[in-house]
């Protein structure tokens, strides 16, 4: 099976199991963001661990699943505390419901994934649970810090920034394939290899998203845009550029919205900004490489795993 | 040990066991929110259950944490949907920081409920742990019905605001005394009579509540409050009286919220539906206590169960 095959058997697996119960807004909610797609590259990292550990698929679909839901979950409350409107082209949970219903039903979901947990009778099940609880905990931290740094930018450093996105979106990859893979009866002893690989693939994809978001469409359509220089975002970007130069990148995000994308996407070039952040994003990218090389000295078909990082991490938008 | 002993070893446990963590706003909010202390009934519950089943204390308390911790986390969500300010005479965690932190905080006081039970490795864990997370599902589904009913008041019947407090408020307490129980080493086959127990005393309890808020000031002091009513709360005395005269309740709730509290408590006892309330909520405790008997002729020692009962139902404020 390939990636694509993968990925259709947990929309199978998704779409067998919708949620059911009553009051039914806090359940169709509930149904309606899962409805809303997306990569589902978590549950496909639970899939690709199982099957490398040649475990039963239907093991790895529960934890896929499991992991989903919490990232759901997470959708959720963060479309509420970022006050977003949108959510893949569809109006987020708290507009096309309430603030109320959106908090409950990630509230809901969140229990439903220990519930879900809780009925799996898999291999590994008690290191599972712990993973997985531990980085449930790390993401409720790193979307806390990701608030906190919204109010005080100017305080924020590189460190701060790499630690963050590893909290709030790493983690969960890591989970997700660590898990997997100890669902299909992987060795605890390999493991954290699995985690370690997911890791640096989703700190990779987090800075190439910062890149892409500046560069990108300059690169394809020859069109700046910068949707996080309009917005004042936290990006790696921004942040390295205060770190380096002060003074220089408040100045520049003192001015206007629209008016700062393109001197400051011109500075950034100029200092050569732009560059570094292709230089780490390939550091962690040669580091999940290097970890595949690992795996493979170890025995393991690490073909969906190339597979994967080339899917996320060769993309110029 | 009395009451109040097994509610000085679970503030022990409780200031024994502080989160710890960073970014620290996250783990103080936490904190803070069990630092409002409380009249504890929930561990108080799972305690006495734990001893009743001649178990390890060290057992009941975990499970009194755990359900505490729950509590809270309800408390610091269901502030944020209020939109309260006070909780205990002291601001609610979202106006003391702001609601991104009180959202994060409850998310990860969930989680931690689910740490703590996953480590648990007392007696009858699993049922423990399938109780539990049947119970966290049931409140949040009776707290979306609380929000939703506030949206039609006049569509709720007797029986809708029944089932809501029932999943609300009362399921938890069985919870507590349940898995209390169970921890102790209690049977299985006993343990339903412990939950059915507590769910008939928070029954009454609430209804009692419902009924000391508009008559409860006047019996001790002669002067007539009535905060639920100011508020225009769905109680059962209002959902009651619209079910019995609807066009004369909507009346009275039209009237300005001051105004309305007088002609509406005058309004009530001259239908007797003060005195139903009275006899609904006796018919709980009624139940409770013959519950009671039942396991006392099964040979348990009841007592601090009927000193808990004469505790928390009479009452006259």
């Amino acid at each position: 099976m390939n990636l694509s095959d993968l990925q259709k058997e947990y929309e199978k697996h998704l779409s067998s199991h919708p949620f059911t119960g009553k009051p039914s807004n806090l359940y169709d909610s509930m149904n309606y963001i899962l409805s809303l797609g997306g990569k589902r590259v978590r549950p496909l990292l639970a899939i690709i661990g199982n099957q490398i550990a040649n475990g039963e698929i239907h093991h790895g679909l529960e934890v896929a699943h499991i992991i989903e839901l919490f990232h759901n979950f997470s959708l959720i409350h963060d479309d509420i505390m970022d006050q977003a409107d949108i959510r893949r082209g569809q109006p987020t949970v708290h507009k096309k419901w309430d603030e109320p219903t959106a908090i409950l039903s990630g509230d809901n979901m969140l229990v439903k994934t220990f519930e879900y947990l809780l009925n799996y009778q898999g291999p590994n099940r008690e290191i599972i649970a712990k993973i997985y609880t531990q980085t449930a905990i790390g993401v409720c931290e790193g979307q806390q810090l990701d608030m906190d740094y919204a109010q005080i930018p100017n305080s924020v450093h590189e460190d701060d920034y790499l630690n963050m996105i590893k909290l709030k979106t790493a983690i969960l990859l890591g989970c997700s394939l660590e898990c997997g893979f100890l669902s299909g009866g992987g060795h605890v002893e390999d493991s954290a290899l699995f985690y370690d690989f997911a890791i640096n693939v989703g700190m990779s994809f987090q800075l190439m998203d910062d890149y892409l978001d500046a560069f990108g469409d300059e690169l394809k359509t020859g069109k700046k845009e910068g949707g996080d220089i309009i917005e004042g975002k936290n990006t790696w970007l921004k942040i390295k550029s205060h770190d380096l130069f002060p003074e220089k990148t408040e100045t520049l995000f003192s001015m206007s919205p629209e008016e700062r994308v393109n001197p400051t996407i011109e500075f950034w070039k100029s200092q050569q900004i732009d560059q570094e952040l292709i230089l780490k994003a390939n550091e962690y990218h040669q580091n999940a490489l290097s970890i595949l090389n690992t795996l493979t000295q170890k025995g393991y078909n690490i073909q969906l795993l190339d597979d994967l990082a080339h899917w996320l991490l060769d993309r110029q938008h």
